[in-house]
């Protein structure tokens, strides 16, 4: 980079918010239950998924909250020790993204009063700090005005692996902020093909600014139990029966993900907007993905995190993940060849969604 | 096995040679230059081929000669304890298969005068012991008579990847052993399918019975400097000056290939015989032929020197050579996962024949 980066300045009373979950199954035996996807340095740059999560997000604001399973807790507080213990807050079960998210937002408004948060993935790929302050700014702005905003990709491609989002014409007093008319589903390669073709969408990835109360106001209409019982909870948070209240009240809560408890009722009624944007965004889902973000060596090898020699005879495309032998690949052209201390897995780029069934081939052995 | 297998006879007379070379270089990274295929327990048995070997000829003689290079006369004398150590002889550079049996041939002949020698390679796989002890006794009777004898193996596929030898009619006087005509190379495919069609033919497996003074009368006509050379050596091996004059005269042998130097021009002149026999010969020279001995488990797997698991997602076929991790193979139908401790082959059965160039691509980079 010739060009300097202007320096990030932090966006006035934005708190964010990172729910750490999810195994990332497809990157088996990588991410295991144990050691799920966000604690992992995918891309061997020396830093994990959530490392670098907390990284962009902390030039932008002091405060980032962190949920994940308590399972994890340890793990999370040794890889972002920047992050206060006050900040991580730890889930009893997976009660899907609604709760972890609702929960974080009523332990913020209970704290510090109604407040603008940002929740985004602890395990997503974002190269273009720049344009993610900046994106996230615009989202802010939008959400004052009591929309809720999510901050939608580019598409760069005619994907069917995500959902995409509609967009209407401009959300007024806001430049760069449009109004939702409608949340997709994920799509099948043709019709994702077409919405590629006709413009006017972007892809969903999961990111939401929006104001507590606007969120919190959202969920008790249409969540009510829910709404209610993070409620409890907060308010018992930072005090003695934080554990009896948590014990008593989470196993109880809805298990909804917030694109269907939020973003889509929402959007169907006016409320949502959003900030289209180009952020170098990857969901690395499979092996597949995490392969097409590196660069082959010159004999044509994807290696990450590893130094050992890695060769192809009669192949091509192939890609070594960890292990400290070399690696030799015969006649089987892109090969994903994937160590770890655990386990051993052999398969193509072609393959590598059906990676998701191979902990379980295993254990059932 | 219900019937009771008759003992085996030791037969009179008979000394055994065994000549152990080849890397064997399409069983990488199982087989190294410094751990050729016959030290490797290849088929997961609990015991090497060489042992095997030597089990195999121990019932049938007292002497078995062993001749291998002198890298590996420690670990070949560290496999076979029950090989005295003056009959292991110790090549200072491998100079081919003649001047190996030559010098066997020579030594036992200045030891012991002129006697029947069988010559059997280290690394094939013979599981029809009493049938390969008829086999050899047939082969001493027919080599009695002055012929080269050599076992050949009946065809059970019309495989491309052997010698072919044409019999003629019967042996005067030696039920079971054959007139050779001629000695033809590894055919095509189609030609292979013809030989088998037509009969008459069976494979080249590189052993051969002669008695030492018929081969060595053989050499000094059709190879004399290598003749001279080996008598040279076989004169001074029980002396003082075995070192001087086996780094003398050794280097200066003809490499050259028994078949080429004896076999082929011998046969021509109607000096060779063959045992037709079926013995359950193998010589396993790839990761498919090793695959095709073995039994898969139930899950369709096999498995060769490991107890981990292994299992398949979208794949059929696999076969996973050592290490001590679960492996599971998804989408690639057949593959061959080979680990040790230097290094990890990924390769197909179809493509097996290709790993010969897997340790060069390596070493290559």
């Amino acid at each position: 980079m010739t060009h300097a980066t202007p320096a990030l300045e932090p966006i006035s009373d934005l708190v964010a918010v990172v729910p750490a979950g999810g195994v990332g199954s497809r990157l088996w035996p990588l991410s295991q239950p144990t050691r799920p996807k966000f604690l992992l340095d995918l891309l061997g740059t020396g830093s994990t998924l959530i490392q670098d999560t907390v990284t962009r997000l902390s030039a932008l604001t002091d405060e980032v909250y962190i949920v994940t399973g308590a399972r994890h807790a340890d793990a999370v507080a040794a890889q972002v020790p920047q992050v206060p213990q006050e900040l991580l807050i730890a889930e009893p079960s997976p009660r899907d993204s609604m709760a972890a998210i609702a929960l974080a937002a009523a332990v913020i408004e209970q704290r510090r009063g109604p407040s603008i948060m940002g929740s985004f993935a602890a395990d997503h790929v974002i190269t273009e700090t720049q344009a993610f302050a900046e994106a996230v700014a615009t989202a802010v702005a939008a959400a004052r005005t009591g929309k809720v905003v999510t901050i939608g990709i580019e598409p760069t491609e005619p994907s069917s692996a995500f959902g995409y989002i509609r967009q209407g014409s401009g959300l007024e007093g806001v430049a760069g902020a449009m109004d939702v008319r409608e949340f997709t589903e994920k799509p099948d390669p043709e019709t994702a093909a077409q919405m590629l073709a006709d413009g006017g969408y972007v892809w969903n990835a999961g990111m939401f600014v929006v104001s507590t109360d606007v969120l919190l106001g959202h969920l008790a209409r249409l969540q009510p139990t829910l709404a209610e019982g993070v409620r409890r909870i907060a308010a018992a948070w930072d005090g003695p029966e934080r554990a009896a209240v948590l014990d008593e009240v989470w196993p109880t809560l809805t298990k909804i993900a917030i694109d269907h408890a939020i973003a889509e009722p929402v959007a169907a009624e006016g409320g949502v907007a959003v900030v289209p944007a180009s952020l170098g965004w990857h969901d690395i889902g499979d092996f597949d993905s995490l392969a097409s973000m590196l660069t082959p060596d010159a004999q044509g090898v994807i290696s990450v995190g590893r130094t050992a020699p890695a060769a192809m005879v009669k192949a091509s495309g192939a890609t070594v993940v960890g292990g400290d032998r070399p690696v030799v690949v015969v006649g089987v052209d892109d090969a994903v060849v994937v160590e770890t201390d655990e386990a051993l897995l052999v398969t193509t780029r072609q393959a590598a969604q059906a990676v998701k069934d191979a902990a379980t081939s295993i254990s059932g052995l």
